[in-house]
């Protein structure tokens, strides 16, 4: 990275491309002065070469460097950055390992790919000398890759808790806040751009799962994928729960989980219920948070839009700046995350996870079902914080709500799969975690 | 910064002073794993030998180390890193400029060194091959500097909103929700360790304006001092005030802020009404926040402890662990903020500061009063938001309630004391700023 002009490729031009493209053309002049050198795209590797490009209505690429030939995309001259933001894995792996081998610096956004393939890239990244810039991968336009690499450097962290995933987000306050149902919710997320075309992974928890490995590989020094992350969604979430719980004093939020228990570690995406008053309840619409517990710092919080265009290309240009600008490299070399030889996680098991709990059972309305529901949560161990039963119009089952006191996780579940079998209980009973912040 | 094991100073041995030590005894085996060699304490230069130092009831220094003499202590050998945490100007400034020109890194946490010698300072490292670091200057445990710094480096701020002083903070917050005074509330901050000793800068603004020219220096890469900064403190706040701002849906807080008004930059300090509904409005006791505005990430948010021993000493403790990793150095020379040679920042005359506030005056109850006043405001310009005319039980002066809309700093403030000297009127009217944010 030396001479008057830096020249940058990028893979992918989409969304996120577009935004780049248009940053680093609106912005061009300011960057030139902070690095005291200018920075020229200078090849787009693209699939459609016929696809229109532009952002705000503005064209924002300049057809010439477009390609659709790899071999092309990688014999461009003086290309010593590539930009990764095609996402997904397949051919686009390939490429960046591609890059990596040739001492490129990568920038990427891509966090399937980190959390699939991130202690491969990162070894083959420190073998030839070439950095991966990763800040657009979680959290959007949030430097949370950033505040855990470098400003928390010295913080023993003991806990993260983010809303990592917008559509998640944007979906459940709307069901919350405006009564709508999850399908129109969803819509409406799709139609206004934060949900991706199969919005599968955004609300199933994958996403928050993959960005989670991410970070929580950061925070702790280790080395997470996603298989290591159990995740729910919020797509089999009954609105009737979420009513109860906000009766309650409970917010519901896809949460994405690191938290170390003693020697290890629990990784996890679920809905949970938290107290109303804490700060990431009040993170609605498509913003995301992370929340980060450490033993110096106490409680943080990083807040913003997690998606987007111009939000994710910003985080993208930050990381080209700070590969151009020299240091980053310098820095990449000494991170942790991800190192060769690195142990996996020592995980906790789901089973054992201790957590309070919220509880819905359909019960017929006859004397002694509480009685005999609340003998099997005792018998395992498990007493109670709070019980309502909800009056209903008509029919024999009434919905009761139990709150229980901190659980065993596996103890919880047998108890509801014998709960459940009840002659007097109809259908599966619901449960949510309530996640309780240090 | 070589060999196995890095030197370091540090001047002042206080509260942070005995946080650092406390950290780099605890973490000291998990820093040398990040950085592949150990950090020694080498040398620590106090004025009061004699002194207890503890945290948390434990001595954290070797008594061998300290010294309180001066020349000792820059004569210590191997010690390429000097900390600063004894805060304040003076002699102080003297030690950091030697330091410098020795070509020693430097960390500090001085604020008040930074807002107001800051340019020379930076000049001087640069010119001596030393960085300057200073994470914990602003906003204590929250990695506000390296979130501007490094993670939105790509960014075109507009605007900052932050509220950088918790002891006013806890104080608004005990006044506001749990209906203390002003002076017991404030008693209770300095007995719970947020205020200073003398806690004048705090309820003044002073603290708050000293580290908004910090993080204004690097928003806009330019060079802010303290002088640059308007500041008015809480210490004036009328509670009739604060209740009535809460009536009408406003947050009281001390807010720091830095706007783009076209070409010119606002800088002030002061109590600010808010939406309940805004983030900000959330952050309640002794914790800080900044919103920061962006074009491209929109609205991000941090939050966190803004002082106290350990989150302070976190944020000098990441500091010595990115110079020691030979990164933050480079990183430091690129730097833009408090350039040699930069002018002075072009700053909006604060008579020409378009913003809605808050008035209340105190009225005589008889016919044609209202029509007179907004008589004065109108032909100032100043149209009405919301008016509001108090009932009280005894009394000939009744307080009345403005909000206006838009209106020019200069004219409501010429209108307001054309208004203070009418003979319906007693005393000076209240007048307090209601931000809106972008």
């Amino acid at each position: 990275v030396t001479g008057q002009c830096i020249g940058v490729g990028m893979i992918g031009c989409g969304t996120v491309g577009c935004g780049v493209a248009r940053l680093l053309h609106e912005q061009g002049a300011r960057y030139a002065r902070l690095l005291g050198k200018s920075i020229e795209l200078r090849r787009v590797l693209v699939r459609d070469m016929a696809k229109l490009r532009t952002s705000n209505g503005f064209s924002v690429i300049d057809r010439q460097i477009l390609t659709d030939d790899p071999q092309a995309f990688f014999a461009t001259a003086d290309m010593p950055i590539v930009i990764e933001v095609a996402g997904g894995g397949g051919p686009v792996g390939n490429y960046v390992r591609k890059a990596l081998a040739a001492g490129k610096h990568v920038v990427t956004a891509n966090k399937a790919l980190l959390a699939t393939q991130g202690p491969e890239l990162f070894e083959l990244g420190r073998k030839y000398g070439a950095a991966i810039a990763f800040e657009a991968s979680c959290g959007g336009g949030i430097p949370l890759v950033t505040a855990l690499q470098f400003g928390l450097v010295a913080e023993q962290i003991d806990a993260l808790y983010g809303i990592l995933n917008g559509t998640s987000n944007y979906v459940l306050t709307e069901m919350t806040q405006n009564n709508k149902t999850y399908n129109a919710a969803l819509d409406e997320a799709m139609a206004r751009g934060f949900a991706e075309a199969d919005p599968a992974a955004d609300v199933n928890g994958q996403d928050a799962a993959q960005k989670l490995a991410v970070l929580a590989s950061q925070a702790f020094g280790i080395s997470v994928g996603e298989d290591h992350v159990q995740f729910e969604g919020i797509d089999e979430l009954d609105l009737a729960d979420v009513a109860f719980g906000i009766e309650l004093g409970y917010d519901i939020k896809l949460l994405a989980i690191a938290e170390r228990v003693g020697e290890l570690i629990s990784l996890r995406v679920h809905p949970s219920f938290i107290n109303t008053q804490l700060p990431l309840a009040q993170v609605c619409g498509s913003f995301n948070a992370l929340s980060v517990f450490g033993q110096a710092t106490g409680h943080t919080m990083y807040y913003g839009q997690g998606a987007g265009q111009l939000p994710t290309a910003s985080a993208v240009v930050s990381d080209l700046l700070n590969i151009a600008n020299g240091w980053y490299p310098q820095a990449f070399s000494k991170l942790h995350m991800w190192r060769d030889g690195q142990l996996p996680p020592r995980l906790l098991d789901p089973q054992d996870l201790i957590s309070r709990f919220y509880l819905r059972l359909s019960a017929k309305d006859v004397p002694g079902v509480m009685a005999n529901v609340s003998g099997i949560l005792g018998d395992a161990g498990i007493s109670l914080g709070a019980l309502s039963q909800h009056e209903v119009a008509s029919g024999q089952f009434v919905p009761v709500v139990i709150i229980t006191h901190q659980a065993r996780q596996g103890s919880l579940f047998k108890a509801l799969e014998k709960i459940e079998k009840l002659d007097v209980i109809d259908g599966k009973p619901a449960c949510i975690r309530i996640v309780d912040m240090p």
